[in-house]
């Protein structure tokens, strides 16, 4: 399998993703294709001792700018490796793509040009979050859409469902709807007329979810427009590092907490990998017509690998022919 | 002061809003208007050796169903002590109002029967959040308006940050407005034109606010329509307790973490009532030309009793005349 990587995205680029790379030739198998300033990256690769056993390089002089306007980026950086290596998926020189490039830019790229997944309205960004009490969850979207209409909800469904069940073998994932109350009623329109559409979808919708409850297992797949589980992954993360803040505060806070906190050690360890995103990977951007996975920004080498991890396992799963046997299907049913 | 208390809102009435006010009564030096079925009321205090002293009681025999739609809930249920208590308030039989009933019934109750102050367009429902990096924040608004228009957003503003000068004692608040980015252009319309707004309200709006950095006291007062306050709000609750329970399973995992525990729990009470809503009182419910303050719906008699004191210290600090003056300035400015 060969992926190809934007190696000019994110913070820590290009040594953070080159670095990634070489990790997962050599642990996942595969191979990679580096997207970039060609001439930069071999040398860099050189100097740092990076193994590019298993790379192919495409030259991309340019780096996308983060704040671009995304349409606008689009049409400006064409030379950007953001948008030749997403060109590269298109042509088909890799399997998958990963890159921590502008997520707005990202999202823009795909959609027009590996396109979407014909009969999808729109690509949404999901992330599998960790759930204490129960079973971890695919929140979608992230905000590829800030605003968006019924159908697109109901599909966003159907993309959690097939993820959920093909890649991490959930099985009959239990698909929910965030609201600010477990009645049907409950909501604006946007709610209510998903409601509607995802009692008929072919999935098993179980009603509306309250925020509140999934950190508990609640659901497998929990669907919103990107405004509003953006604003649940924000809100998920800041509390998250809150609490990890003021448990270490409260560990350190005198000899004998300080006693308390080296026989805990390892639960420690336990509480801050379930909410280390770097172990995590990327976010896959369903609903695209090749497989899509979104780093995050300040992803360092082991989060490259593992968003590479999650590529092969997107690509293997064969997510995106599942889609597409579903919406023929459900295409016929109509 | 005269506190109107709801006598037949939330799980645990009308028992404990009795024993609450009986506490208020001893502890805050108020009066209390208990509101409700009472014969019902003066049997259960005798049965349950609830003081009475500084009580009076209004008769009013229905107690407002929890699920009824709001707007229905209000013409028919015109006998319900929720009713019947607001009406109070509107005659000037008590300073403040203290209910755990429906939301959606006390807010309509409070604009149609309280009113609004003069010139705010829509009341908004507010709570404290522990802020645990830095100070505590207040968040606006929590579902009253679950769609809004930017000139609401804006008055939120002005509310919040006079409720924080005023009773919290916080200097010059700083507003801000929940966003998914930094940056001026980010966010839906709404936010947009809202932004563009409240950087000329006469208060101290320092620009938008990540969900992920609340936590951290990045703001004093954070603005979202009640959609999103609502989201933001119920994720802070689920994530709190998901890791308080994680906390808990950690600290009692073998013999050793629970020697440490040992050591810890004056830290871990700490922790644990920095997250307790019951110490907090209720919501205010600002706008209102009245002190009205939601109590949650599982109060026990601790919490109404915090949610009366949180419903004198709004009316001493006199929110709603500062209020009504910065209206009248901004009118004068205009």
């Amino acid at each position: 399998m060969k992926i190809i990587m934007d190696m000019y995205g994110g913070d820590n680029a290009p040594l953070a993703p080159l670095s990634g790379a070489a990790l997962a030739v050599k642990e996942l198998g595969i191979e990679i294709v580096a997207v970039g300033n060609a001439d930069e990256m071999k040398a860099l690769c050189e100097e740092k001792n990076i193994s590019t056993e298993g790379f192919e390089f495409i030259d991309a002089p340019l780096a996308m700018p983060v704040c671009a306007e995304p349409t606008e980026a689009l049409k400006s950086y064409k030379e950007s490796s953001l948008t030749v290596g997403m060109q590269a998926l298109a042509d088909g020189l890799g399997d998958a793509y990963v890159g921590a490039g502008s997520t707005g830019a990202l999202v823009v790229a795909a959609t027009f040009i590996a396109k979407r997944i014909k009969g999808i309205k729109r690509g949404a960004l999901a992330s599998v979050i960790p759930s204490f009490g129960g079973n971890d969850y695919m929140l979608l979207d992230l905000g590829a859409n800030s605003e968006c209409r019924p159908e697109m909800l109901s599909q966003f469904g159907l993309l959690g469902s097939i993820y959920m069940s093909s890649v991490l073998k959930i099985e009959n994932p239990r698909v929910a709807l965030i609201n600010i109350g477990a009645e049907e009623s409950k909501g604006n329109d946007l709610q209510k007329e998903a409601h509607a559409l995802m009692k008929n979808a072919p999935y098993n919708f179980i009603g509306n979810v309250e925020a509140r409850d999934l950190p508990f297992g609640a659901c497998d797949v929990a669907v919103a427009d990107g405004w509003t589980g953006n604003i649940v992954l924000k809100t998920t993360e800041g509390i998250g590092l809150a609490f990890a803040k003021q448990i270490k505060q409260m560990l350190t806070k005198n000899i004998f907490t300080k006693l308390g906190a080296l026989s805990m050690t390892g639960s420690i360890a336990e509480l801050k990998s379930s909410m280390d995103y770097k172990k995590r990977g990327g976010a896959p951007l369903l609903g695209i017509a090749k497989p899509v996975i979104k780093a995050h920004g300040s992803s360092d080498a082991e989060a490259f690998k593992n968003a590479c991890l999650q590529a092969k396992l997107f690509t293997e799963a064969d997510v995106i022919g599942k889609v597409t046997k579903a919406l023929a299907e459900i295409k016929e049913a109509e």
